[in-house]
């Protein structure tokens, strides 16, 4: 077993940990909370989405968000978006890195985008076009990668023609989310053999949920295939709120956990990203997912 | 990644799940529960514990439940037992196989067994002796082998020796436990490197809690040093029940999806290891850490 030395942990809970909270965090705490995260250690932050607030209440405030919070040098401040109406935001808030996303199932990027998976390349060629344009570099995420609440499987095909697709944009970094948490290091093996023919490690990220308790199992056997890029969200955060044991996200907490019980560098401060866990636990008023969270709280 | 192509899951829920429990669980339903676990496919449950019941009376009628269950052809029914009288109480109830246990690290073992390790040999090995002589096999179990409550470390000489001695006994397994939940896959890489030196891999079982959510990549980096058999409790039970967010055990319905979707043989039947994780949950009437559990219930 080789793992790497060091590896990025992309905070994502400001994002896509509140996206479908249906309690609305104020501007203020939410500020407060990536303040928090932002001296944690943690190197990457995506802060919030672009998304009409219509489809994403919880996130309405995203310019008032980026405009409040205090960034710390080093830091890179990222933000979701899904079209040039989004970008155009991004770019009045100033945000460092732009996020663009789609699925690999073609039913999933329906219900999620409201179109095929073939007209939402175009689109998102042109935000990806005028994101480089205005100085900016771009992520893209392809979502349902290991599975899908709506077909019963997904293709590697599909998987890798769209990231190719999104690579010749111009993208910098390809996020592969297992958005319903259903993968295994099996899965996860076979997927990035087929993955790492085409692109070379560094420009891919796993983005895990832990909805069956796999989530670290993966990140072990991505680590073994030489990923050194992973997503997570403090304290769990990204699970359905109306169902209260359905895990979200892999939490950053858990991630940092085993990352430095394996000696691997994350630069992230374990008790800084603690009292952050707790601060959006309490907000929040329910119990989250991170077991590392309710192991010290329990201690 | 190398895997093997087949593991033997082995069931401690009844006993390791319910000794902390505060609430006593019928005769009646632990006989049903364990019945129910019998035609899953597991082929080997640890029962219940012959200890003392003024020192674990949740699991005070083992007798009752060793004689209450409808006993499976194929399926090992084990149960623990700490010294003579114990082991009196087990042979009476006609148990297949007996399991003894100590802890690596000094402190633990004297708040467990009220005993020095020391003074615990001499106990265990008359245990031991008398199990083989009544024809039984006997597993052993060392505790706190990744980390202790009372101490900073636990030595892995220490580990090393009590497992030499445990065998020199007569066991035909040693389970190596990680009683508080803090194992990283490099502890567990490191320890087995150590232990697969001196005894072979078969011989050796791995007992992980997912209190700080690394199990699932404990048995994947396990799994990579060959090893195949792993304890696990239906649901993850074995949690402080004054804790809700601590997890406890493995749960064995974590452990069986992750091991199906690797195509590794286990020949448990999810469906039906639901069904027996739901109605632990319902007889304790609380949220069990199970993430397939919990997943499966809000679908």
């Amino acid at each position: 077993m080789k793992w790497p030395e060091k590896v990025t942990i992309k905070e994502v809970g400001p994002r896509d940990g509140l996206q479908n909270e249906k309690s609305f965090i104020s501007t203020e705490d939410k500020i407060n909370w990536i303040n928090q995260l932002s001296v944690s250690g943690l190197k990457y932050i995506e802060i919030t989405s672009f998304v009409n607030p219509k489809w994403i209440p919880a996130l309405a405030d995203a310019l008032e968000v980026a405009n409040g919070i205090q960034r710390v040098e080093g830091v890179t401040y990222a933000a979701l978006v899904p079209n040039q109406k989004g970008l155009e935001r991004a770019i009045e808030a100033n945000i460092d890195e732009i996020a663009v996303f789609m699925s690999a199932s073609e039913t999933h990027n329906q219900k999620n985008i409201n179109k095929s998976i073939q007209d939402t390349i175009p689109i998102l060629r042109e935000v990806v076009q005028d994101s480089l344009s205005a100085g900016k570099t771009v992520r893209g995420y392809v979502s349902t990668v290991f599975g899908c609440p709506y077909e019963d499987s997904v293709d590697i095909d599909s998987v890798l023609w769209i990231s190719e697709a999104l690579f010749d944009m111009g993208i910098s970094e390809l996020s592969l989310g297992d958005t319903i948490g259903v993968a295994n290091p099996k899965q996860v093996q076979k997927l990035l053999e087929m993955l790492l023919r085409r692109f070379p490690p560094g420009k891919l990220a796993m983005h895990f949920h832990d909805t069956r308790g796999t989530a670290l199992a993966n990140i072990l056997a991505s680590l073994e295939m030489g990923i050194t890029n992973f997503d997570s969200a403090v304290a769990g955060l990204g699970g359905c709120p109306y169902a209260p044991g359905a895990s979200g996200n892999l939490a950053t907490d858990d991630l940092a956990y085993m990352l430095d019980g394996m000696d691997i560098k994350t630069g992230v401060d374990q008790a800084k990203l603690f009292l952050a866990a707790k601060f959006i636990q309490e907000k929040l008023d329910r119990l989250l997912p991170s077991h590392n969270l309710q192991a010290r709280l329990t201690k």
